[in-house]
């Protein structure tokens, strides 16, 4: 007989093999990375007997005390599976059917989710292009108009991500000034929060500084980028105004049965400071890469690198021959623009070893 | 400097700490049960390094060959969160945007989804009556007509549960003469298959015997009730007729970015024999149950056991105070029929408890 | 110059040809019919000149007035296309994302409207089987549970059919007593009235009797089965629940830019006794149908003639040869169930013609 | 007895009022006209007896015929309610559910529909900004790309606008070269021709020249705003790829009960020239006002008259003066621009009022 509750077992027998290299290592993408393994080890401290399913567990009540610490009193977290689930299950709770989201033409709603956002919740997006990724007031009055007028979607939602697709930062002040604007003129403010850790990291202030503290409605906090096996958590900030997330979790498709499992791995993220050690460790790693390549000719880093993304321009057969030696994305095919992600597992090894990399490869040229 | 490669390291350190008492077992539901102490050491050998997310990991394309060994060379696997997103997603598959599905009344799809399948697919479920939770060719002609009919939402899709939702199974024939008839009909078949290791136990043939042999064109494979953290596949058995299952389950917010870690799972439960003894045990654990309390006066196991459920009437009080002791749920408030799911985990001793826990609370009437 | 105030222009030229007997009537539906004279000649009433578009013409505010005069001083109307529009336009106001509606299996809604609610409102239908068309009280109670529970998707409204699909009629007091039991727990109430005024007629009360006077929260008013081109209204009786209609109108395409023609219409119908009287026309056309084959041998009416509609059992190739003759439906295809449905134009010849072709046919067995 | 099948009775009697003063003209929109009287005649012709409903009528049969004249043998009619219904079903047909639309930003479709592609079909929309509401293969390949890629919304079909809503026109040639090179990238391609007419007559060629002959799939064809009381037209030119729009029709909410009478509006406009009198007189009235307000100091037409608008800069005041006259709109707030609109019934005496109002009102200046 098995002893379910003893997390020695899990070194034990499995017929799944080992198929990866683990000490491969790219800079592709912050969910390239793998568990934590203060992750894995919470999974495997919940793991045996029967709890009960669907969020009624032990880990998920306790988890609501978790956030609250973090993001206030009236703070309620749904745990989901990932960040378009948490997204467009934030978003429909913003909204009425006739609704509409204004957000920058970069976020991760509008170009990395499928049409979630349209299709699964008949959403349409509002969207503005910006140099940085970033939402100003300005900016959201170019879509903010037209309410009460039944031809237009109803701009009733404005959504910021937090730290940006691009590798940018807004202050405490920049998102007040946007909550406050988006309030005035009725709209509610969601935080696409997939990396709000590394904004945290950063800019060197507790999370509620830059979301509960100034207003913000509602966030989707973000595990996954940050160490977590998966799971993300829509957290409520402001309950009168934004309800019945159950209910919309569900029908999205987003309800975990065994949820404790995505509890359990948020409470050893947010207990102690397992969430700024990983992401402060990959801000740090972007901030080595941007270092080290800053020196070498022909390499131009072209945004401000404030959170674990470097974007740079390099020569196109630069980038092509890098990518045979480590994996990474072209930002922007017109431009050559290509980013850099770091991870919480990156190291500083493998950072010296890229940037050398790169100055070999640019040396070819 | 962490070893990511150690599964030992999860035995270490974490900030979150147990809630719960792993002896605790009950009877509500296979998904209260844990993950398989094989399948979370599958997770750790999966764990380390990087690999390419959203499904073009090495554990994903391995899954492919797993998968075709036991559905056949066509076989296409694609893992998504949970149950409910694999119906949605191989339903959307099956259906036009005019479509509808046959189902049995009391399917999952039709009665613990939340209304998914309307909302997020803009499926309409037509439903039958059935006594058993089996369809049948002439049930399923109770709504399939109308063919052309721009009025009625066409009937181009059958869903059948495997096990079903009441704990009983179709045989080979019977499913074989379902797609029989719906494929003359112009219809699709789709299998819930939450349980379908249930099925395939208790049967004692090949999963492939009921599924792919039979005709079957697309089936949502279980690995959540069957012992996995999480973790469901659409599994696309008529790749002719069934496409682009890539772009709906990302649509349909169903796409894990670490998928290596549902992937590992699937091979831990289907490269050896896990998936059965998994299932196999929880079915055992069915009948030793049935056993006990069929010579309980006063208790009437009111339908088949044929998976790893048991339906039993007995008098209300007696649940309401054996609820005390152990969870699970009345099935039908209204003639106080009460479901007992027994999962991989379930020990005879738990049996035995329950059982004679029955006897004792039935003494007191 | 053409005088564009000219009603008389009207009889004038046309590039068009007639292509159609106007003296052929049948019994297959009441939309077969064309429009009433009173209501053409209001259409070239308001023709001419520019009036604002989407709503904000003369008309539409004129019309209500027209509405609040026969439901109440509370009431407001929304002119629509179609009743497939009038209805999940209403039932998209009354329902959250994640409601259901409970109805009747043979409700419009479910049967005939090719999935609308289901593919544009995302609605999910919880249907009950009833002997005539009608729900009670305990009928809804089949579906009116599981509020709370997320995996049931939440049912908040109940939709019943006045005159019903069956040619039968609620009373007052049985839709007061629906109205009572929905909102005691919860729900809010829709009434599919595209025969309404077939009901008042037939229960010989003002419309607001069995609709605003006994607590209906919103209803679809049929104007085109009564003599209208086209249209219906979309009535909210219960402003307080039962809000922002003119952007689900918007956004569910069903809003006309050149509203006042619809609007005129209702108000040719409604001002005067237009309604009652083409809606009286065509009750007592069934009830002589009824009457008239009451006598032949053979000819069984198998539902109370209550409104507009005669439902009859008689042999199939008496019906198939009536067929050749006059257009009308079997209503179910295994029992041989025919419908014959009168309209506002249908003539005590047609009626007696009818049935002495029904008496003839039957004859040749 | 009411003789059903005489056009004299329509003016007769109703129970309506005329609350309108027919000799009042704006230039707000072409659908604030009214009908012409040639449709209303058709429609008066159409009335009386019996016709199969939803469009198994005589009129709609013949329409066939009547479409195909126009646009060659392959093109099937299919009649609906208004314009967002016509683009909403079209473009469902054009796409599978995780499809995407490229559009220019100024399309209706995007900007004036209530978010109902979205909402109801789920459509994501690629937009681009463009100088005068025309997309070019260039401007389309800044959204066309990502083919294959499940986390971008499938852009596989282009939508385009004739007349655009910006008063301009696409000359034959680009729309070839936006056909030839969306199919090139398998992409198909929609015209939203709510004003296809006023294209054709101010080209000078028949509307097949710019549509089917150059390889267009699908078409929006507008007829209320060219004189019809209410109704558009989904027009397929390539049925082998658009398919199925009568599931979508119906499912949509835009089927017809008593279509014949959308059907005869059409043979009205279509069987002989009285669609391109109509689009052709709006033409040449707003090149006559053009011609008028050249000559007033301080008005300047910003946009090119290629069809039946005219937009133009003045000040602000003066417009506000104006509009207390005539009806209009600002086109955009910020820059003070308005748009004039003339329709089928605007005189040229009109036209000189309305310019010697402009020039009064700018000598107040």
């Amino acid at each position: 007989m098995i002893d379910f509750s003893d997390p020695a077992a899990l070194s034990g027998h499995t017929d799944a093999e080992r198929r990866h290299d683990p000490a491969v290592r790219g800079f592709a993408s912050d969910n390239y990375a793998g568990v934590h393994p203060e992750v894995l080890a919470a999974i495997a401290l919940a793991n045996g007997g029967h709890q009960v399913a669907y969020g009624e567990d032990d880990y998920t009540a306790h988890l609501q005390d978790v956030f609250r610490r973090h993001f206030g009193e009236k703070a309620e977290a749904y745990p989901v599976f990932n960040g378009t689930g948490a997204n467009v299950v934030a978003l429909q709770a913003l909204l009425p059917r006739w609704g509409a989201v204004v957000a920058a033409e970069s976020a991760h709603i509008n170009v990395d989710e499928g049409g979630a956002p349209e299709k699964m919740g008949g959403i349409k997006l509002l969207t503005v292009p910006t140099p940085d990724g970033k939402l100003t007031p300005e900016l959201i009055d170019q879509q903010a108009w037209g309410f009460g007028d039944e031809h237009r979607a109803q701009p009733l939602a404005v959504s910021i991500t937090q730290s940006t697709e691009l590798g940018t930062l807004y202050t405490v002040e920049e998102i007040r000034a946007i909550v406050e604007h988006a309030h005035q003129l009725g709209m509610l403010v969601h935080v696409d929060g997939s990396r709000l850790a590394n904004a945290a990291a950063s800019l060197g202030v507790p999370l509620r500084a830059f979301t509960t503290d100034v207003g913000v409605d509602v966030l989707s906090f973000g595990g996954t980028k940050n160490g977590l096996l998966f799971g993300e958590c829509v957290v409520v900030l402001n309950p009168e105004k934004v309800r019945n997330i159950k209910f919309l979790r569900k029908t999205s498709m987003q309800l975990a049965s065994k949820m404790r499992f995505v509890s359990v791995q948020f409470e050893a993220l947010l207990t102690g400071d397992l969430y700024l050690r990983n992401a402060g460790h990959a801000n740090a790693m972007a901030a080595r890469l941007e270092a080290a390549v800053r020196g070498i000719d022909g390499v131009t880093v072209v945004r401000p690198v404030q959170a674990n993304a470097v974007f740079a321009i390099l020569p196109r057969e630069v980038s092509e021959w890098l990518q045979k030696r480590y994996r990474f994305y072209f930002w922007n095919e017109h431009t050559g623009e290509v980013r850099w992600m770091c991870s919480f597992d990156t190291t500083e090894a493998d950072i010296d070893a890229f940037a050398a990399a790169i100055a070999e490869e640019m040396g070819r040229v």
